[in-house]
């Protein structure tokens, strides 16, 4: 797992995120603590397939699958543990309507390559910023014990994930180019969390 | 990785592979072990990606996620490991073609459910214990060392998978109804191996 340990001082310097969450999405996921859970093991196994499938899409670029593949080992470990503690209190995976977030900040992926490869990084990068960000809130302010100590830990390493992204891109892309597309989809996924979805969601 | 341990006792008396593997596959595979080596990372990395698809697809499914996650884990973990020989010796994963075994297997899905489910698990087994089988061949007769501690080391763990998938068949259906569907499976998988494909592969 080495790969993902190394990306700490190299994307402390990137702004990811372009706003702050609002304290309405706090209010609205901590009074429904379950379903949020529920959603959050269904991003866990998103994100672990969205990382396979690039794996599958890149195969053959060097020191692609290195990085890919223990990062969906993680995804699906972090997927592993929520689903433990959803049974723990009675529950289990149930179909969930996904709020609109991921599928309408995937829609801005362009479609000829090299940009598909740099939006895909950018865009998983993001939604594991945004994911990363939320975590953090709902470790702060969750009164269930269990949960707080749940997102906390998993706040570490999905920090490193969106880091993981950054290094992916920097070392195929140029900064310049990087930053700007970057600033161009942050804003998108920005005003895609402006209003609140009804839906208590990790991205509502 | 607790599912991965407990499926020794219940498989070891069903009879999954039709016939053995022929003198000729061996000598094929042991003169081309690069070429092999590289459809081997291809073989896992597509492994984990069928277990996936098949827990995004029966996510709802009560103790499948819990076998399926620890499994497309595992089989990422061989993946790595393939990776990295390859690596140091030079190479890379290199865009293979197929041959045909695993799609044709696989066009003998049944498209309902539950047929469907069964058969998917059928299927997935029986690549896996084919899979077993030649690495148990290659652990055997590979004069390289090296790939000699591979495949033995990877066999241990590949001898779990196939009656893993028995486990999740024989949890949700009748024995009699598994072991008649086997047969017709393993029938069938036994015939496209019957003649040697030219291109050295793990299930050419």
């Amino acid at each position: 797992m080495k790969a993902l340990n190394e990306t700490g001082p190299l994307t402390s310097k990137i702004k990811w995120l372009i706003s702050a969450t609002s304290s309405s999405w706090i209010e609205q996921a901590i009074s429904n603590p379950i379903e949020v859970l529920i959603d959050h093991a269904h991003c866990e196994r998103k994100a672990a397939g969205v990382a396979l499938q690039m794996m599958f899409r890149y195969l053959c670029e060097p020191g692609l699958a290195e990085v890919l593949s223990p990062l969906v080992k993680e995804e699906l470990e972090h997927f592993d543990r929520v689903l433990s503690i959803l049974k723990s209190r009675g529950r289990y995976l149930e179909p969930l309507p996904s709020p609109p977030y991921a599928a309408l900040l995937s829609k801005n992926i362009r479609k000829e390559e090299p940009s598909r490869m740099l939006d895909s990084f950018l865009v998983a990068g993001l939604i594991e910023a945004r994911s990363h960000e939320r975590m953090g809130l709902l470790s702060a302010h969750s009164p269930d014990q269990e949960l707080k100590e749940l997102y906390g830990d998993l706040l570490k390493s999905e920090s490193r994930h969106f880091g993981l992204y950054w290094c992916l891109a920097s070392e195929r892309f140029e900064e310049s180019l990087i930053l700007s597309r970057l600033m161009e989809l942050a804003t998108i996924e920005s005003n895609l969390l402006s209003v609140l979805h009804p839906m208590p969601r990790m991205h509502s």
